[in-house]
């Protein structure tokens, strides 16, 4: 195969590793993209565990410490996929060294710290996206044309949860992502990034928010950091949850849309509960992760009487991404959305551009994640826009 | 009110006289139509229960004897509700003292029984029809609007089931539905009567069948008749059910679509499954009483990528019948069904026709019915329009 | 029969009027209740509408003056189905004058004036609901036992929706709901209302709120106050909009509960989105108005691996009000939510004591709807128990 | 890496080699099986095309005659994927050269030819499989597992569709399928094959069968042989199509269940409703491809008032496969059926046994479909197992 290739450098290797490790050995195979991703070398700090994960994924090499994945001559892209209190140092580090970049989300700690992000980035030149994979499941691509068609017309509205109830156990032990110093935030940053990020996507830009945040077990055993893939543990310490279990808050888009959102690990029988419902003037759409190849839409425009919510299967050929794998009604799953990220990632290398969502993206949604924190702490509508000039970005 | 009454004298006053009494009621209230119902009196054996039925559901007087009911004068209408084993008789009767009939189905034991009681109705000249009540869900009745206008082409394919679950307890007694001498048969006629007349209704009369039945528990113990709505007994007394549990066959109609059906008392967790999909040439629909209200549609004109089932809930003012009862949204049950179908009887009597299903749609039931029996004995296809030619069927 | 009467006196007839009328004539019907309602006399201004009602509905007389109704000495109950600005001062006067009395919801206009509906109706010792049939559904009946049992553990969340399109029309004219002076509030008073009760019923006390509203389409052709129930009219007269077409707002309840409430009337596709989900720690539940029948259940006691929403139709013997009706599987629609609610109107008269929800719920829930108006207003969160405070409630 | 490879040739690379293909490259990154499947070489007759393939999917050689793979030293397993005509010699010739099998479905063109192949097998001593994939969604495996431990007791019933529509247009042109010679039947043995794999895996061995079938667009345009996946040509030339576009048929199993089975490509909407349901004494599931992570379970055990289906994601650790994949609720696709059946295929070449489904499967899948087909002939009921008889099976 004479295809250019890129070499992919990734920094972890758990369960968004897997994820990102799959999607790229895929690539060539259900896709003509101009440049082909070849797996490259991991990172990861213990030596037995990354060399297993190398082995077992398919990495050509590992590597013990981040920073020589960084200084090999032989990686293009810094893929990382670490707990969010690494993100910037390396994603900072990667790009003074020249390689392009797909970081997990949420980008940082802070709003601050997406900021220096972007702008390392920016100067550095190099490619970078964001890895809100929600975003390409087919039936969101599709629903993203139908409105930017105007077939939605003016949105009224959206809502929007992500419930989930892998926390509900109080024996479940205190992991990073429950430790504000590592994650950032909880629930919010967690899983409400993503349906932030499905709001920008589809509707726009936020105005202002309000919200509200409750931490409904506040003490946890202490245990392993990745408990939650395996099982719980036992454990006679006991550490405090500075983050928060469940998030909801209001919000006015700058277009005059209403957005109602709702974030959760408390949500008993919601496994992945990633779903959303827009209505426009014309349309309306509905869209659920667990049955994710399914679009609902309604469109006013159908002959009354016959007006009702369609059941779009999005496996078809006129369904963004669909034809690249199999005929129509044989679904495709989760690890397909991370496919078709990535992608893009290889049209935005082969072409000099960075997809969408990028580190821009990625400071956006920032800025509302802590529109969000502010507006909790205040108990009062906090405005994204004066938060990102407050912060003097540079984003246009 | 200056409109002309309809004496009604309703024959039984258990399950489906609740039903009937309760429509008959619902009427006036819910429509305009040129006659009113008036519950003038019901009979039943059993003073007792027949005066507290009378009292209960508002009827003006009752009878304990149905023949003193049709020599009344002060009564225009039969409405047969008792045991199938009883229909004919008293069908025949009241059509010789001119009253007009409804009767519940199936219409007779046999297919004979049920020519001799359309010669009745049609020598007295009485309005008649047959209480199969799905038809008259808007839902389906829009379904028929949608396949008379030629919306799904041609028919290709139906599958439809009635599926229920009462009977699976082994200590479930012996009641008249489970004897062949008092209902004719058992599941195929009660249940599989119903989906066989949707068929008719919507794609066309039936060509040809092949079929089988099974009974599953072939002794029960003896019990009160009507117990499967009080719940159950205990007996050391046993009895041999010879009616089927379940029935299933093939059918080729004349249009040459293919029907596929199945009744059973024995499916769990089906309380009443009574469901259906048509196929046609440019499109398809689907229908569950559980959820009536509800018809799903395709429509293969749709625009390329937009096809789906549509959920419409037909409660829309474009619905049959909707306009008579809520808003948009706000939905209608089991019940009106049947103000719907007297509905139409009212207006058949009104304007001296009788509207369908009426005996006739009863005897082409009843050949269905016949045929699938005569299927089973033989294991071979039998011809429908044979059974009805050899009986010489004054069916036009 | 010889029970005792309780003759009903009815104030208008329109959309509600026809609701409360036909469960009044089937409560006999279906139920047993110790005394049975008479459809005695309603009232309107307008003559030959309001004697065309009363004979159509089946009402034994009329008034064109609801004073009128109020001093006849053969009323036991006034029924108040009368636009909102109007149902304080005729509850009031039914009050002083000993009539037990049913009012339709929201209460009144401002929780001050509800507030002396209370006092009237406790000063009076009279018998007093409101209401909020959609309680009445036997699924949020059953929900509510399932709560009551522990069956969910602790409440953590609690998100609802009343979601509409019937206004999205910009030429659908300025009725009384839009204007504030008649309604109290828009969408929040009309439909909003009916999910706080729901709330309440369900999950308890709000504590406090935080909300926004929006008026999509501000200014609107004059004309026919009724006009949605018949159609559009064209209007060269123009005027303002001065009630919310959207409102949510975000909640926290007396017992930590988080909430999540939303309603609006340019929710394209969504005619009575009726629906809430509820998720405690050992279950969760969802229910949504348009299958008003079934009820999602999840326990997370079921066993692993075979955990999973269950799609309950509450038409069997063991939910509450459905022996009354159907055999299980045999859906009954929206006008039972009303028969099932003034069921309970009867046996609180049998009995003495006023059934929930009763004024006191009527008060509560206006205490929500004006802090919500109240938090759009200033932006920030209002606490529900300092409202009932700063008005010396009465309330227990 | 030292685990044992197993080095594949695939003959054939068109839609089955695109999946068989992926699922060989996704074993050892998501299974941790004891052997390894290497994509060693492709067979095909169009050098360019299998020039292509191989490089696409990652095979490392090529062939342009089947017969040169099975000669070649460095292949253990021959993975037919090609029409169906060419199955058996294929098969028997790789089956002499003592590689072991996978061969695509329907086995063989007639009962007879696949008794050939099962003889084959057997002399040879090698493992054998054919590729019934959708028994290998983790839901249909659960099923099993359900059914297995008695939790729906004695089965009484399954009913199973496969309905497509891809074949209604018609201009569609006469591809290979549509060709008995080469097909050896039509939506019979393409689709209705499958269905009769699930209810022999779910229910058991099929008793006797009658059936239907029936070709509603007897002459085609003559054009590309995989023209489906690509779309329609237009031509002058026309050609008889003489297999079926529609099978439906009933069955007795031997356990006294009852089936009804349907296979259609002419049921508009339906792009693959693979969906059966099946009902047991103590409960019942339901499945559908299109939403195939979900498995929907009623048992009666459940407590009254609390009975109901049940929707049961199936990607719980609980599950069969799903921990291999992702955490739960995040589905997985079509294309993992392959995957977790080629697994079995691996487990099987390590452990030296055939796993299920195997060549034996595939003869007396083979001898429902003849008896099908028998039975449209005749029009009378044709047992399963004097066919099988007739034919002198060796099958224990």
């Amino acid at each position: 195969m004479s295809k250019k290739q890129v070499r992919i450098g990734m920094v972890g290797y758990k369960f968004m590793g897997k994820a990102h490790s799959h999607a790229f050995r895929d690539i060539p195979f259900f896709f003509d993209t101009e440049v082909v991703p070849v797996l490259q070398a991991i990172a990861g700090r213990d030596e037995q565990g990354v060399k297993q994960a190398a082995e077992k994924m398919g990495w050509a090499s590992y590597e013990t410490d981040w920073r020589r994945l960084i200084e090999r001559d032989d990686i293009d892209v810094i893929d990382i996929v670490t707990p969010n209190n690494t993100h910037a140092e390396i994603a900072i580090a990667a790009a003074k060294a020249g390689k392009h970049i797909i970081c997990e989300k949420p980008l940082a700690l802070t709003l601050e710290q997406s900021l220096e992000m972007l702008d390392a980035v920016k100067k550095a030149g190099v490619v970078h996206m964001i890895c809100h994979n929600y975003r390409f499941a087919p039936a969101v691509q599709f629903a993203k044309q139908l409105i930017a068609q105007g077939r939605l017309g003016k949105i009224y509205h959206i809502r929007a949860t992500f419930l989930q109830d892998w926390l509900m156990d109080p024996d479940f032990p205190l992991i990073w992502r429950l430790k504000k110093q590592i994650s950032g935030s909880g629930t919010l940053g967690d899983i409400g990034a993503h349906i932030i990020d499905l709001a920008r996507f589809l509707v726009g830009e936020f105005s202002e928010v309000v919200g509200m945040m409750e931490t409904f077990i506040k003490k946890r055993p202490l245990g392993d950091m990745d408990i939650h893939l395996k099982g719980r543990v036992e454990s006679d310490k006991w550490g405090e949850v500075d983050v928060d279990d469940a998030t909801a808050f209001l919000a006015r888009f700058e277009n005059g849309a209403l957005g109602v959102f709702e974030a959760t690990r408390f949500s008993r029988g919601n496994r992945a509960g990633n779903r959303f419902e827009i209505n426009g003037e014309r349309g309306s759409i509905r869209w659920d992760m667990e049955n994710m190849n399914n679009l609902q839409v309604y469109l006013e425009d159908d002959e009354r009487g016959l007006q009702g919510f369609r059941t779009i299967n999005c496996t078809e050929v006129e369904h963004p991404y669909a034809s690249a794998y199999w005929p129509a009604g044989h679904i495709i799953g989760y690890e397909h959305t991370f496919i078709n990220l990535l992608v893009e990632m290889m049209n935005g290398i082969a072409n000099g551009y960075s997809p969408v969502p990028n580190f821009e993206d990625g400071v956006r949604n920032q800025a509302v994640l802590e529109a969000v924190e502010r507006s909790v702490q205040t108990g009062k509508w906090v405005k994204v826009s004066e938060l990102l000039q407050s912060t003097q970005l540079q984003v246009n």
